[in-house]
């Protein structure tokens, strides 16, 4: 936990649009540190919204999306970025000059494209992405902790004020994370294999598993085939890890992939070539091939420990360490 | 822990073929719960072998294959499957009568093709597969707990001995696993899914994510790349899961996929296929599709929670929960 320091808040009132995983676990980070003078809430989600209230994630919730932003010194958009367009009439009309906007979307190229045109005279659009997040959803699955010690990318637009970039800079500092400045196109090919990608292939793997049941009962043959149930039983063998990335939310993932579409393809020809490569040597036997390869792997992995990206460890009774968020 | 109860061996002589993460756990959780007498290691690794023994993994090591073998109640084999044929002759010249061969390996049909011809008259064949490990190789990374609620699946060819199998299987659940007999060729297309093809497409995209900057350096061009340090740095967002896989032990795996070809080359297949058709999707900008698949496995996510297969689970000072094995 970070240390509160209430008289001295970054932001006086801070209007957070979208109240799940995300948007709530910064509420919370903001005002854990004293960040934030009053937080207003508004989400579509009615559900959701009242949840936020009763958790105390928010002082306020707004009846509408102009009644948030009003009067609001940081916007916070932590919405499926394939809702930003609709966003964009009412942030031109109510957003009061000097405010500043951001945001969590995992696509930025497509965040800028969307919002920019909307922002009025005055406003400064900062739009950042948190490194961080867990396959839960809903503000029920927030915590203050989530950013600590991750990245935060931020990237303003070229002639953003640095002023308005420093004052949400430090506030990601202050709830622990480590921010990065980054154009915005690089920041979605760096994504795009560092997460995208991963999200795309597990969902895949995890739907191929369980459509594996479904040919059988369709065929109706004695085929041998593998039911879900023992899909399910025998995840430990690796699978399982899948299942997680693959429990993340589908809206938010939908949009990801749409935003980002260039250089996901591009991505995403690049790992079906070197899987058709492997898929060659393992049909022809080629044992130094599948060796090679799998022992230059190991490098990238003990790059992630020692870079300290593996995950935050705890001791376990019986003495080994594992990491501890997702 | 298991509770120790020293009088009463399963086995008294139980030679460790392999004493590396496998073969170590194994040794470590029989002495545990007092089901061995005397373990006899043997590794064609020195050091590995010196190691277990300065660990107290082992109770004895042996000169060689022959040594160790002679007089063991039970042999276990923990190398990587593709040594099998060549342990066959020792096997089938010193295993003493009434003696019991059983495995770890991930691949059942091609073991026991490899080892069923060398097993003398009188000796039984009861090949087994903890589903369990971590990304770690070597007598050090192994630990006593490895397979404790974990599934141990044995698949003993038609005609074995019963009292072999059980013998084999009371000693799996005296450690702490679930066991489950299986049919050998049905275990190698479950694991095909649940386990190969998902160390596949991990080392896959890792390979994938190095070459990136590999690429720049030999284009030499400005083109707009992604540096290694830049996949390492943002790994949290999806690739740190799968580096994880990616960093398990290269000759075990390539290995597996030889060993294993058939299963895994209809898995990916169907992989394959999967992906392809979500490529077209996000191409042809189908949000229906990609959403109504990334909901479908949500599903799955939900049942492998609910097995208890989601990993064994450790509160940290936050509040999550989180997996404490791999």
């Amino acid at each position: 936990m970070v240390e509160p320091m209430a008289d001295n808040p970054i932001f006086d009132r801070v209007a957070i649009i979208g109240v799940g995983l995300i948007g709530s676990s910064f509420a919370r980070a903001g005002m854990a540190v004293g960040a934030f003078g009053t937080v207003i809430g508004f989400d579509t989600n009615q559900t959701h919204l009242d949840e936020a209230m009763a958790l105390g994630v928010v002082d306020e919730i707004a009846p509408d999306l102009t009644a948030a932003i009003a009067g609001a010194d940081l916007v916070l958009l932590a919405v499926p970025v394939g809702a930003y367009r609709a966003l964009g009439p009412s942030l031109k009309a109510s957003l009061k000059d000097g405010a500043i906007v951001t945001d969590v979307g995992s696509v930025k190229a497509d965040a800028i494209g969307a919002l920019a045109p909307f922002m009025p005279q005055g406003v400064s659009l900062v739009p950042g992405h948190p490194v961080a997040g867990t396959e839960l959803s809903g503000p029920a699955a927030g915590f203050a902790d989530l950013f600590k010690d991750r990245w935060c990318i931020l990237t303003p637009p070229t002639g953003t004020d640095p002023g308005a970039v420093e004052k949400v800079a430090s506030l990601w500092r202050k709830i622990g994370s480590d921010v990065e400045i980054m154009d915005a196109d690089h920041h979605d090919r760096v994504l795009a294999i560092t997460s995208h990608l991963p999200h795309l292939i597990a969902y895949t793997i995890v739907a191929t598993a369980s459509d594996l049941e479904d040919q059988l009962r369709a065929d109706n043959e004695g085929t041998d085939t593998v039911t879900t149930t023992e899909v399910i039983k025998y995840s430990a063998g690796g699978f399982r890890d899948f299942t997680r990335i693959a429990g993340s939310n589908p809206v938010m993932w939908r949009d990801v992939f749409l935003a980002n579409r260039e250089a996901v393809l591009e991505m995403l020809g690049r790992f079906s070539e070197d899987l058709t490569a492997l898929q060659r040597a393992i049909r022809w036997g080629e044992a130094d091939t599948l060796e090679n390869l799998f022992t230059r792997t190991r490098e990238i992995r003990q790059g992630v420990v020692e870079a300290g990206q593996a995950g935050r460890f705890v001791p376990t009774e019986n003495g080994e360490k594992e990491p501890k968020d997702s």
